[in-house]
């Protein structure tokens, strides 16, 4: 099987100079991989020539040009009405019209979701698209989802979050079946919201490894494989994490860097130092994945570098081989058969 | 001014052996500071004798027999109905004869805030009580409020947490005209959830210094002194960065325990990192308030050693010496003020 991904070569804080490279080293990490660099020819021309792109990997490189951009800051909605021939959208395209299985764009999110779902439509079964998103945990990795395409949700939408995390998690991180949790709160008797209550419901009565309630805290012990919530929490929750992260590290920085002393401390700690900021090196987990859709969308951060773009690129393979959508379509045909033998 | 303090030394996980000795600390920083301790005698007398206390302190401290303790685990319901003699009730009761001018307590947090409502009442013009816990931040500290004690919320609550949260910054960190922020997630064109963006327009058309929408890394960043947001989406940030700080320094102790030279390394660069750590140290943050009640009430984390304990404590008198509930007051004055000028 070959895997063909479409790339918006021109989304992101820096373009070709990164997403071309990227590809480039995408191509030859995967003996099974082709790509279809979508953008403005000349700038994509000219980071292959610096590349050095053998005749063999030509032949797994096509590059599709396109005149158009989609800005950073443009309307989701003009986007989609006149930016017909932008690399993010053709991208996509290509997607729909099976000429590539996937496509990824670190350009402009609320654009790449609104053509995405206007181009590919929603998958039977699912109501609402969702963005996942991989995060370091105490014993692995945690995918969660919604972080931010729905900020009013149902208890259905909830359910249809943890069957499509699931989905993922089994298509890229090769488990069967993988422990779902709901994030929620731990105080007292009445634990949790309305929303959060009935969801869990759902999730209970279904085929879903399902696990309870995960708290904040539990989301880094890592106890569970995929967390459902809410796209205004898990946004919430994604961006304190950030938030907090920055602040420890501008003072561990501040901390070395007051004094001689310190700052020759800061230099005997340095490989130490250099071993815990790769594990925790957010470029590792680049990639959210846009689910709900016909078809396999992936949003890589606006200020990816080489090395993060290619992590991105890599869950994006995995996730086509590892066939989210038949796996989504499943769990939601089973819940289906459920619902009728129980009516 | 002399500010009397009920201390509930029967709570926590440490219970007198942590809260008398902090008590008694917390006295001889402070010479306006009297204190009730409330709790089994003999407990407290023990470590009474130990602290080695001159007859002036005696003065000073009293200590009030209660027979009874309400267990971590009691349901907040049956802890209310049940237990009119434990040390937790009595010092609420205290603050309610005005015979403290504020209680702590490290117990069960759903006793407290269920006995302090009922022995309290809410104040004119709230709703319901939240809990406002500080953090650190790049330039400061935040405030931050609802923790969890109302998951469902309406733009009024999230509106008067904004009156509350204000007040108590005032009070505490003698600022007049605090910054308020809500929390919000900012993707695209349409910002945040119906709560968020009704509850914004009560704040923007009141005398509270609002500044909009803050972000989750914004809360870290100190882009506001108050933040508002609902007690399901505050217990889920706080305990989501709680997790991630854990998760880091995981990581990071075991990188620095890896071999000999690691351990080289860590030992080298242990004042630093000891530095680092006193500036996030949470046991300085320790104290969260429960505001919207006719009295001033705290609560102490329950794994509080001594000097966490105390630096609750002294949230507890700078608080009462702001004069957080007239704060409080003014403010809904003034916008029941408005609304009838309006109405």
């Amino acid at each position: 099987m070959t895997v063909t991904v479409a790339i918006d070569c021109m989304g992101g804080d820096h373009g070709p100079v990164v997403t071309v490279p990227a590809s480039i080293a995408f191509v030859r990490r995967h003996a099974d991989v082709n790509v279809v660099l979508v953008g403005i020819e000349e700038g994509i021309a000219r980071f292959l020539d610096e590349c050095g792109v053998s005749e063999s990997e030509k032949a797994r490189i096509l590059v599709r040009h396109t005149p158009e951009i989609v800005a950073m800051d443009e309307s989701p909605a003009l986007a989609l009405r006149n930016k017909k021939s932008s690399s993010m959208r053709v991208a996509i395209d290509l997607v729909k019209k099976n000429e590539a299985d996937a496509c990824l764009s670190s350009g402009n999110s609320g654009a790449l979701m609104a053509i995405s779902r206007f181009v590919l439509r929603m998958l039977p079964g699912i109501d609402r698209p969702a963005i996942c998103a991989v995060l370091p945990t105490m014993k692995g990795v945690v995918y969660t989802l919604d972080l931010g395409a729905n900020v009013d949700c149902t208890p259905e939408h909830l359910f249809q979050f943890g069957i499509m995390g699931s989905s993922l998690v089994s298509a890229i991180e090769h488990k069967e079946s993988p422990t779902v949790g709901i994030l929620n709160i731990g105080e007292e008797e009445i634990k949790g919201n309305d929303l959060v209550k009935r969801a869990s419901e759902l999730l209970k009565n279904s085929d879903l490894n399902f696990i309870g309630n995960v708290e904040g805290d539990g989301l880094y012990r890592g106890d569970a494989d995929v967390v459902v919530c809410d796209g205004f929490v898990g946004n919430v929750a994604l961006k304190t994490s950030e938030g907090i992260a920055q602040m420890l590290n501008v003072f561990m920085r501040e901390e070395f860097s007051r004094n001689p002393l310190t700052r020759l401390a800061a230099l005997i700690a340095m490989p130490v130092l250099n071993n815990f900021k790769r594990r925790v090196d957010p470029r590792r987990y680049n990639g959210a994945s846009l689910l709900g859709l016909k078809g396999i969308v992936f949003k890589s951060h606006g200020s990816a570098d080489a090395f993060s773009f290619g992590s991105a690129l890599d869950r994006v393979a995995e996730t086509v081989r590892g066939g989210v959508l038949s796996r989504i379509a499943r769990h939601v045909s089973f819940q289906q058969e459920r619902l009728q033998e129980n009516s």
